[in-house]
């Protein structure tokens, strides 16, 4: 445990010179131990395990008609993601790891203390066993405080869940040199720093996200008080049984269709300069890297990632409606998603995407947000996305409260919900997307600065 | 409004003489405006609406590792169900309909105020329009009280959802011939007549089944208090996160991969008699009928169904805790459902399938339901299941009271849960399956006989 955050950040600079990491780029044709299919150009790797590059064809229907073709990831699979929770002295503190992954801007972030998946529980790897895979795995000892499959970037993966579970024990646990507890308070202040909580950790907190911190202050006028009440009490503007109708109708409204075609048959694409990119340069390209690491299950590996081409907006516009704070959530249509539709941020785009196009096309309240005066920004930070698949993906993630003018009237595929909704439909999976969990667990552990 | 169940009757037989239907069996190469694909087998209609019967192959592992083939229903579109409720003295009512179904056993039975698929909706056979469905479709006036997508047979659809929804106004409702208004006590006595409530109006109702319809027995003994604790309290053996958790862990035992395939091509079943049957006369058959009515949007038409080969059991075991009613949930594995698993009753098959197999291979729990002494059997009724594709499908519902001798511990795909657990899962969509919701409206609506 840190008596305070210059410990930890001594430790985890320490910890950023026993880990290292060298990764490199390296044309896809390079990829030792993965392959692509003759047949479909496919990427696979040789003992069929850890994830595929296959090629989608999509055609989704709202208001209009929008078809593309795009190179997804298939992970199939369902994985672990889980976090120890124990008290100390009565204070509950999560056991996070400093973990290095190849996609990482930055080398080393803190992860879960559980971050596998089947193959690595399976060993597909033959690497070193998953520590405190344990707690995670029945017959379990401790408490189950949250366990749920949740989605992840439906943009880039194919129907990807992985199981996120929190829970507490009471006894005894060793702590080993890349792992540390900290208190929820420390989280919260750890989450205004650029690239240090992995989005793993992320989505999983957000099953924390409910948990009553300190006391809230709770007078009239403050932000804090309007996002506590937000959290905590039983009023909003639409109840469940409305916001849960809005999000059947928008389900209702669109249609999502989903095709698996060869990924050397994907339209708009084409490989170039060893990677496979989009014809505008525009979305992501499908890289090779080499990864050299001392702190992985293995040692030495390739594998391809997905490199986004540039960074991306993930915004809450955030309102108080009669002194209780309410996040304008999307219905959003989601390629790889289960169910087609999700609950998502205001605003989630790569801004570089729409740059020329005319301000009718581009993304609804983008321009809000980017515009927010600064005394409006109540949460701005950047934040990198799932640093095993993804390399270098970055999202700055804000939080912009309106004024008095704007709303609450909003077009149908949003609406108004209170911290305490979202938190509830996270429970239950197939609500809400990776990117609202992420920015509902830095509102549910939102302390001012 | 009928100011007793008498009267009722008397309507309803009146609706039976005035609703004529001929249905006659014919062989599936007679079904006009539909046609089997010469290459694949698959029928479908010629407008490419309604549904298309194709081939599926299964493999699921769970402990063991099954795999088979089987014809299924498919049909990716999403109709709307719907119930408008009204309130006359204070007393809130139900608008149902009698319906006449080609598939039903005795022609008439009670469907909700709205059933469109999104063919009737979209006028794709050139009928008549739906009455009732503009106060179910945006913009409403009317107070939505449930509205979830929820999947319907998955033994016998793939992937077939419909949207559940019950709509409250306060405005006059003009009353069709075919239509009448019946209170939720009225309901829960004709849920006790067999073949009554069609599959339709139950599932709907699921979404009500957490209304408080009278003050219960709160006195300790008696069956119909520990039903209202069940309904109503807060306490249960197990806690949300826990079946929420218990739930997630079935999902991760389990994996099931469904393939698409012609339907000529499916192994054990084959063309026989016009029909296409298991070659071991087990599960169902698929065959055409031919439809005259005066009752129906079209007045004659011709169709595939689904003719299952005999009665099926579903049953929940109850058992009380603590004085509080506790209904034995399985997590099964759906064949068609989005998610593969859903919650199920505690028993649910065709013990004609396994007539011939030794004991350690029938359905868990299957003979405590058919042996069960007559004063632990609390509900049991004969109800049928869709008669819009599924002829002469007929399903034994069943409450079991268990007793002291039996649990609390049973296998890890079980779990005890209370009424009110049920009740907030069927908000959500996705956690139980249909034949569970049929059982928890009949548990929902219980009254003493």
């Amino acid at each position: 445990m840190f008596t305070d955050l210059s410990e930890f950040h001594e430790w985890f600079a320490h910890r950023g010179r026993e880990q290292r990491q060298r990764v490199t780029k390296i044309p896809l044709d390079e990829l030792e131990g993965w392959a692509a299919d003759p047949l479909t150009g496919n990427i696979a790797h040789h003992t069929g395990g850890f994830f595929t590059v296959e090629g989608l064809d999509v055609t989704r229907s709202g208001r209009g008609v929008e078809a593309w073709q795009q190179p997804i990831l298939v992970q199939p699979e369902q994985g672990v993601l889980g976090i120890l929770v124990r008290e100390f002295d009565g204070v509950p503190h999560c056991l996070l790891q400093a973990k290095m992954e190849p996609g990482n801007v930055n080398g080393l972030q803190l992860s879960p203390t559980v971050q596998a998946t089947r193959s690595n529980i399976s060993q597909i790897h033959g690497g070193r066993t998953v520590p405190y895979l344990r707690y995670f795995t029945a017959p379990r000892k401790g408490l189950v405080l949250s366990d749920v499959l949740q989605s992840e970037q439906a943009s880039w993966f194919l129907a990807k869940r992985n199981r996120n579970m929190m829970v507490r024990v009471d006894e005894d646990v060793p702590v080993l040199d890349e792992f540390c507890w900290l208190s929820f308070p420390q989280i919260s202040a750890l989450m205004r720093l650029p690239n240090l909580m992995n989005m793993d950790t992320r989505t999983v907190l957000a099953g924390a996200a409910g948990l009553r911190l300190s006391e809230g202050d709770g007078s009239e006028d403050s932000f804090r008080g309007a996002l506590t009440r937000s959290r905590e009490a039983d009023t909003s503007l639409h109840s469940m049984v409305e916001v849960l109708s809005w999000f059947t109708e928008a389900k209702g409204r669109c249609t999502l269709t989903r095709r698996s075609i060869p990924l050397n048959k994907v339209g708009g694409w084409s490989h170039r300069d060893g990677a496979i990119k989009h014809d505008l340069d525009l979305h992501f390209s499908v890289i090779g890297v080499d990864v050299e690491s001392d702190s992985r299950e293995v040692a030495r590996w390739r594998q391809p990632m997905f490199e986004p081409r540039g960074q991306g907006i993930i915004a809450f516009l955030v309102k108080r409606i009669r002194g209780v704070l309410h996040l304008l959530v999307q219905a959003r249509i989601e390629t790889g998603a289960l169910d087609g539709v999700e609950m998502a941020p205001t605003v989630q785009c790569q801004p570089d995407n729409y740059r020329s196009l005319p301000p009718a096309r581009r993304p609804l309240f983008l321009d809000e947000v980017l515009g927010a005066p600064e005394d409006r920004i109540r949460f701005d930070s950047v934040h990198s996305e799932e640093g095993g698949r993804f390399y270098h993906a970055r999202n700055r993630y804000l939080m912009v409260e309106v004024g008095d003018d704007f709303g609450p009237d909003v077009p149908e595929d949003y609406t108004w919900v209170t911290l305490r909704q979202l938190t509830e439909f996270v429970r239950y999976g197939n609500h809400l997307n990776v990117e609202a969990r992420s920015l509902l667990t830095f509102f549910g552990f939102y302390e001012e600065e």
